[in-house]
């Protein structure tokens, strides 16, 4: 089965959820820069999502270059993925419009955890497809970040309840984790 | 007439119908869980619909697979196939703020039987157009879930006078057939 | 240049518009199907707009088969096609919450006859570039339906006032025009 | 790594962007013309916007043609180029529903600012990826109208305190600019 459709249905719906969120950002009634003040939590959350979501666009995309042929499985898995995913606009919303008050934090971070789990299971599965000397399991090597994220997201959840601002961070590191070039994909497939 | 571009629109209207019902999902004032509770009927109606329209793509996916060339009313019948896709969010919706009751149940229940027949008309179409020993056809088979589906459907939407859960429980058997896996298509066409 | 993602382009606006038409459809607040009757023109509204936009998708689709390069002008007469498309919704929407009253039976008329002319730019300057034998010019042949598809239009804007219904069986007409099946250009496509 | 993807990202982002811009053009409750006209503001705000995101996708377009391998900064570069054209709805709105006063004024031209930059930031990326004798460094040239434009923008935020029509002028003299034929790229493309 051919993975072009896979990857631009994926595409679609990861256009539509970083775009749908911007419709969080509501146009405010007074005409003063000031009627926009009350709009930089919202645009804060706005960023942040972004960006996350550029890191899954950007890994979905290495990750589907090693696969050749799409299962029925890895196609849910992918659809699971996707799920996650389609309700971060939801908790970004939730915790923008709330300034960041913890249990919205928290939610924000459960989102990001599930989706990392969904995400590790779709790994898992397209490494099974693959065999023992598979690209992927080669190019993941030991996966530290995809280990560690979870675990940054749980302290996450747990400290909301202490200072937001703490999560708020680490949910920051986390993404800072992911955007600093991680080329081993890339390397693998062109040795390849 | 090349297949690339109707899978492409079908692909961009189900990513965006799957993601506008997430729109439904609507950020509640408070910053309490307990503001998130109203939301728990709403949050399983879209878990519900997004499996569904899962599965439509999914098979959608398989059947263009069989498919060469497209003639004029394979699109139409694919776009009507789209229409009633594309009132689920609206279906899903209703059933969700109005906390699964009988009339919202049937026609969530009506919603689903509309699209199983654009998809059973579409089926036909694409199987006429290929002649006697067509791949969809072998492929198809007997197609015992496509012939009860419908008679789940219509039973879920009678009995939603009767009890409204009943009918929720008939919906989510006939996802959960499609759900396992159906490897028909995938192994005729492998052996081709 | 390629004409691919022009195509990509246009089928995700057009697949866009035809779903964003869907969110009109408001969710009532009742939960019995008479909650519903007030949607009925909102509802006949969306079909007719659906069935618009899937002929223009289809011919949309039948055009580009002829074309190879997309030079800059065609590229801007495609997108003042989806220009005038991307406001079917607004007018659908118009006409659909005022149960077909004359003035937005107009605008709805008027929408359709700006899509209609842009359409018909875009057909020329494809074939203009094409030269004096090119494929879509025969294709299209004396194009009757292109011709009085406007000025049946013109004929719906001018009745509205008198009659919004014969207005809208104009615009109905128009669109069974277009539905029976007109397999020009499938017909000198495969000749070549 | 491949730019099929990219480029199908950037159309689906750009063409919801376009689309989702319609929504603010809200359905008014009248059924009149007469109601119709306190959103000629907004309606004007939308054309200016459709045109300015038109240029952007046919910019990209082209841009993209010179392109044979993404490496990891050209995607987060798209990605930030993406983000500010993604903030263009909502500055539109703003600036429609408020009929051009200042403030929104000087919003929407700091949107359409930090977009050139950011399409400035890609362009280089782009260039320094392909070395010396690039193919689009010789397609750019001086780049004159990619210099011009974020002057321009910013007198027209200055301005936009003195008379908001100035500087709405300022953006339309801009997009102006950009739609006179510019094939530079097609003509360097064509030669290769």
């Amino acid at each position: 089965m051919n993975k072009g459709r896979v990857e631009a249905f994926s595409d679609g719906v990861l256009a539509i959820i970083i775009t749908i969120m911007v419709l969080e950002i509501k146009v405010p009634h007074g005409e003063q820069f000031s009627d926009l003040k009350g709009l930089v939590p919202v645009f804060l959350s706005y960023v942040l999502s972004f960006i996350y979501l550029g890191i899954y666009w950007n890994n979905h995309h290495h990750m589907m270059h090693t696969v050749k042929h799409v299962s029925g499985d890895i196609l849910w898995a992918n659809l699971h993925l996707l799920f996650w995913l389609s309700l971060i606009p939801f908790a970004t919303g939730w915790m923008g419009e709330n300034n960041f008050s913890a249990q919205p934090m928290a939610l924000y971070g459960l989102t990001l955890l599930m989706a990392a789990m969904a995400y590790f299971i779709l790994q898992n599965r397209i490494i099974k497809s693959q065999g023992k000397n598979g690209l992927l399991k080669k190019a993941i090597g030991k996966d530290v970040k995809g280990e560690i994220s979870p675990l940054l997201y749980l302290l996450g959840i747990g400290l909301s309840w202490v200072s937001p601002w703490l999560s708020g961070s680490l949910y920051i590191v986390v993404a800072v984790l992911w955007l600093i070039p991680d080329r081993r994909i890339e390397h693998i497939v062109a040795e390849q």
